[in-house]
C-alpha cells in the first residue's frame, strides 16, 4: 500500500510503498477513507524544533485524524465486525495508571499518540487498537467522520472538565478561529449560549466563524477585544472563554475579558511560558483556568456523534479542501496558508468506500 | 470609645477617642470582643504602595477580622437580638449585581470591605450591616471567633468553587504556611485527605504546620518541593494544591507538583505578573487553576462553624498572641516578625464579655 | 383599585374595590400589567381540599404570576426606580434560615408565597418585597413577562439542582405537557437535547408540544410510553425525564423509561403517595430522582431572561388567551378546560402601560 | 481443588473437588486468601425466590467478596505479575455499551457478576478478568482485603454519584447497620461529617455502629427516628441519608428525616415496591434520591484503598468471624444470625499466603 512517511529527521515526507500492516489480537485493520491534516502534522512535516524533540520514531507514517472501514479484526476483538465504519480516537491509553483507572484515560500517564508515537494514518490502511475505534453510526458523512477527532477537541473544550453547564444562556468568547475554534463557535451556539463572540485576526477565519454561528467576530488588530467583549456583555465579561490560539497576548486578554467567576478553557498551545495577572484577573475574580487536551473517552465521542448526526452542528463550511494522497504537498501548503478550514487527504480517492 | 485609626496617608496609626457609632435601620452595633490582625492590616499600617493605591478613606478605623456581642439593632433588623455573639463577614455585597444574584456575593461587582472601604473594627464598638453578622453559636471560644474570617478563607480554598470532593483520600499540598496555610493543613486533614504536605521556608511555621496535622513539612530552601512531592505521592503529584504564599516561584512549583487532572486553589496574592508553563503544567495535564477570594456567603461560614465547634479542627496552636488595644504597636511588630500565628487585639481586655 | 379576592372559604371569588396598598421601607408598589393563571389559582378558586388546608388568610387577593411597572419604591429601596418593568419571584424567603444562607432561598424553611400566604396579584396594583422584583429588561414582551414565573419552573426543572449538563446531546422525555411541560420541551430543545420526547394524553397539548419543538409526542392512552421511548433511544432510555404531570402511573412509567444513570426531575405534584419499584428502576440503574420546586434565586431568572429575550425560546404559541380582570370567570373556565395554554388577565386592559 | 458449589436449584451447597481453572488470554488465576460472605450469598445458599429467578447457572461455585494472590496470568496480561495480591471487582462489564463508554462501567447494560452469573470465589482458586483484579498494595491486611468489595459499596454510597461534598461538616444518617452500614458510619466520620447518626433495630449492630464512630445509634423500635434526627439537627434534618436497610418503612422515614435540599443514597434492596410521599418529602424539599449499586471502576477502589491503608478507617471491629472452607455451614448460620459483622471463609486456612 501507499503511505506518506517521514523517512528522515528533517523537513518533508515521502509517499512510499509499504506492506499492509497486520492487526494483533486486540487490534483492527482499517481501510482509510479520509485523513484530515492537523497543525501537529504541519509541525512534523516541517520538522520544527518541537517535532525534533518529540518524535522518536523515524521512519514512520504520520497523520492521525482518520476515519475508515474495518477490514479485518484481531482474534480477541468481539464487539466489532469487518464493514463497520469507524473514526479513530488517537490517544492510546495504558488502561492501568491512576488517570486511566479513574475515568480520565485521555490524560493517561503513559499516553501514546497515533502518528506521533506509533504508526499513523496518512496511508491506505491503518492498524488501530480495537478500543480506539469509534463506530460512527448513521447520519454522518464519511468525510465529516475524518474530522471527528479535532471536532471532539472543541466539544471537550466547550463542555470542559465539568459538564458545560455554564455555556447555556451565557456569553461565550472563542479566541482563535482556526478549524477547532470554528467548530467551537458552532458547538457553543448549539448548546444554547446567549452570545458567541469570536476573536480572530485572520479575515478569512472571521468570516468562517460568522458562518458557523458567531454573533460577532472581532479583529484584535483593529479593536480591543477586552473592551469590546465588556461592551457586548453589559460590562460583565464572558462567562466562558474558549482559548484556541495559544498566543500569549490573546491568553492574557482572555483572562481580562472573562467574567467574575468565569471559566477559561485553555486548548491552544503557547510556545513559551505565559505571564498572567493572577491577582486581578484570576484570584479576585475567582476565575477558573482549565487545561484541555484530547477528548474524554468516550463521553466526548458520544457528544460529538450526536451533534454531527442530528445536524445540530453543520461542519460543511469548515471542510474546505480535499486531495488525493499524492497531492500531499499541495494539501500541506494549503493548510499552512491560512485561507483554509480543514483539508482532507483521501487515500482511495476515486474508489468507492 | 477608643479606636485605632489611620489619621494620615503614611505609616503608623493612632489610638484616638471617637463617638460610638449608631446603627442605621439595617445595621447592628457590636461591642468588640477581639480583632485579629491580617496581612492586609499590616500593609495599611505600614502604608505600602498597595495601601496608598487602594485606600480612599482617611481618617478611618481599620481592622476587620472581628467578633463581638450585638449591643443594639437597627429598626429593620428582626432576626438578631442584642446579646447575640457574632463574627463579621467582612465582604459587604451590593445584593443586586450578577454575581450577587447568582449566589456568589463574595465576588460582588460592587464589593466594599470592612476596614478598607468602610469604617473597621480595631475599636471598642463597630457597626455592621445585619446581613454581615454571623451568629457564632455555642462551642466556639470568643477568641477563636475573631479568627473565623481568615479561617473561612482557608475553608473556601479547601472546598474550592466546587465541593472539595477531591480532598478526601487524596494528597494535598499546602504551599505557604502563614496562619491561613496552617488552618488549611488542619482542614485538609479533617476532610479525610490521604497525605497533607506543607511547603514553607520559615522553620517556626513548618513546626506549626506539623502541629496542625501535616504529614510532612518541606523546606523549599533545602529540598526541591517538586521532587519531594512526586516521591511522596508515588510519582503522581498532589491532587490538590492550596497556594497560600503568593510567591511567584512557589506558584510555578505548585503547578509542577500538581497531579494530572488536579486542582490548584490560588489564594496568596503575588505582587506582580507570574510566568507559568501553561503547556506542560496546565494544558497537557488538564490542570485546573482556580482563584479564591473571600468566603462563600454563607456556605463557608456554616462549614467553618461546624469544623470549629465540633473540635474537628483545633486552632488553639495558631492563636499565639493577645494584646490590649493600646499594645497595637507591639501587636503589629509581632505579626510582622514571622514568629507568630494569629495575633489578637482585645479592646475590652480585662472586662468580661 | 379593583382586586379579585377570595371573600369566603368556598368556591369562587369576587371582584371588589379595595385601597391601593402602600409599600413599606423595603417594598415596591407595582402597577400590574398582566397576571397569568396557575393551576394553584384554579385550586384556590375552586376551593378544593388542598386549598382549604393550605390557605389561612381569607379575605385575600390571590394570583401570583405577575409582571408590571414599578410605581413607587419604599424608603430603603435604592436599586430600583419607578418606571422599571418587573416580574415577580413569588417565593418570599426569610433570608436567615439554613437553606437561605447557603444559596437555596427557594427552599427556605419559612417560605411565604405570593397570593397564597400574602396578598396576591389579581389586581390593578400589587406590593412586592423589592428583592422579589426582577427587572425584565429589553426584548421581552410585557405579556410574556407575566409567564416568566412558571417558565422559570420549567427552566429550573431542566437545569435541575446541578447544571443541566445532561440535557445537551441526550434524549429528554417531558411527561405531562400542560404549559410548564410545553415550556420544558422548548427549553430542552434550545439547550441542545438530542431528542425531545413528549408524553401527554391530551391531543391539544400534544399538538402544542410538537409546535414547541418536540420530536415526537406520545399518547399514553394509545401507545406504551416505556416501550416507545426505549425504541426511540436504541434501547437506552431517556437520559433525562422531566416529570410535569403529577400522575402516579406516569411517574412510575417515567422511572421505567429513564436510562441507566439517568436523572428524573419531579415537578408535578401527585395527590397521594406513589408506589415505585426502587429496586430495578432506581437502585440497579443508579437513577437520580430530584424534587424541583420554585426557581433558584436568581440563577433561574437570569437563565429565563436570556432564553426569552434572545428568542432561543418563543413562548407565543403557549399564550393562548387574554382577558380583562372582569372576565375572570371565563378565564378560569378556559384554563380548566384543557384546550388552552397560558391564560392571562390584564387588569388595565385598554390602557397603555 | 475444593470449591463450595450450588449443585442443585434448592437450599444448601456442596463442598466438592473440581479442577483448578485455567485463565484465558486476558484473565488471571488467583489463589484465594479469603472470601467474605455477602447477603446475596445467603440468598443463593437458602435459594430464595430471588435466587431461583436470578441464577441461571447451576452447578456453579458461588461467592464473590474475595482477595488472593495472582498465581498465573493469561498471555495478553502485561500489567500484572504472579505474586501480586489482589482483590476482585465483582462486576464484569462489557466495555462497549453506553454506560461503559461514558465512565460508568458499574451500571453496564450487559453486566455479569462473579458468583452469580459466572464461576465464583468460594474455592481455593479463582479465575478473574485481569481488568477486575485490583492490586491491593501495602498496608492492608489480607483479611481486610477480602472485604474491600462490600466496603467499596459503602464508599460509593457515601461519595454518591457526585463527589460526596455534602458529607463534610454535615449531619449524616445511616439507616441499617449491617456490615455495609457499619462501614458507612466510619467512612462518613472519616470524611468530616458533623454528626453521624445510626438507625438500627438490632442492639448488637447498634453497638458496632457506635464502635465505628457513630455519635448516636437510634433504635427505631423504641424511638421515632424522624423526631430524633430532627432534634439532633436543630430541626433541619440530615443533609445526607445513607439507606442500607432496604426496609420500606425505614426508606419512608429516611425521606422524612432528610433535610431540605438533602441527598439520600439508596443501596438497601427492598423486596417490593415502596410507597413514598413525593409531594412533601421530595418535591417541596427538593430532595435527591439516588440509587447506588456496585462501585465506580475504579475511583471507588482508589478511595477504598486510601481509607483502609492509612488507617483512616479501621474495619477490624466489623470482621468478627473466620472459618475454614469446610466450616461453611456454620459460617452461613453465623452470618444469618444477626450477631456478626463480616464472616470470612479462608480456603487455605493454616497455610501461609
Amino acid at each position: 500500500m501507499r503511505a506518506l512517511r517521514k523517512t528522515s529527521r528533517g523537513p518533508g515526507a515521502e509517499l512510499v510503498e509499504v506492506e499492509v500492516p497486520a492487526p494483533r489480537e486486540d487490534e483492527v485493520l482499517v481501510r482509510v477513507h479520509g485523513v484530515s491534516i492537523c497543525g501537529t502534522d504541519l509541525h512534523i512535516f516541517d520538522w520544527n524544533e518541537w517535532a525534533d524533540r518529540r518524535i522518536a520514531r523515524v521512519p514512520m507514517t504520520f497523520g492521525h485524524e482518520v476515519a475508515g472501514t474495518v477490514e479485518r479484526v484481531g482474534t480477541e476483538v468481539h464487539h466489532l465486525q469487518p464493514g463497520a465504519f469507524v473514526a479513530a480516537e488517537t490517544h492510546i491509553a495504558c488502561g492501568h495508571c491512576g488517570p486511566c483507572q479513574t475515568g480520565r484515560a485521555h490524560i493517561c500517564q503513559n499516553l501514546r499518540i497515533l502518528g506521533v508515537d506509533v504508526e499513523g494514518a496518512f496511508a491506505e490502511y491503518l492498524v488501530l487498537p480495537a478500543t480506539n475505534a469509534w463506530v460512527v453510526g448513521d447520519g454522518i458523512d464519511p468525510d465529516v467522520a475524518s474530522i471527528m477527532e479535532p471536532f471532539g477537541n472543541a466539544v471537550h473544550a466547550a463542555f470542559g472538565t465539568g459538564g458545560g453547564e455554564d455555556i447555556a444562556t451565557h456569553a461565550v468568547a472563542v479566541i482563535g478561529c482556526g478549524p477547532i475554534g470554528m467548530f467551537a463557535v458552532a458547538i457553543a451556539r448549539s448548546l444554547g449560549a446567549w452570545r458567541v463572540i469570536a476573536v480572530e485576526p485572520n479575515a478569512y477565519r472571521r468570516e468562517k466563524a460568522l458562518e458557523m454561528g458567531a454573533d460577532v467576530a472581532l479583529d484584535p488588530g483593529t479593536v480591543d477585544p477586552v473592551a469590546s467583549v465588556m461592551e457586548l456583555t453589559g460590562g460583565a465579561g464572558a462567562e466562558v472563554v474558549l482559548e484556541m490560539s495559544g498566543n500569549a497576548v490573546a491568553i492574557d486578554q482572555g483572562t481580562r475579558l472573562l467574567a467574575r467567576g468565569g471559566r477559561m478553557s485553555l486548548l491552544g498551545l503557547p510556545d513559551a511560558d505565559v505571564r498572567l495577572d493572577l491577582n486581578d484577573q484570576v484570584i479576585f475574580k475567582e476565575a477558573r483556568l482549565q487545561g484541555i487536551t484530547g477528548r474524554e473517552m468516550f463521553r466526548t465521542w458520544q457528544q460529538t456523534t450526536t451533534l454531527l448526526s442530528t445536524g445540530r452542528v453543520d461542519v460543511a463550511p469548515v471542510i474546505t479542501h480535499r486531495f488525493p494522497l499524492e497531492g500531499f504537498a499541495e494539501a500541506f501548503a494549503t493548510t499552512a496558508g491560512g485561507q483554509a478550514g480543514k483539508v482532507i487527504l483521501l487515500p482511495h480517492a476515486g474508489a468507492q468506500r
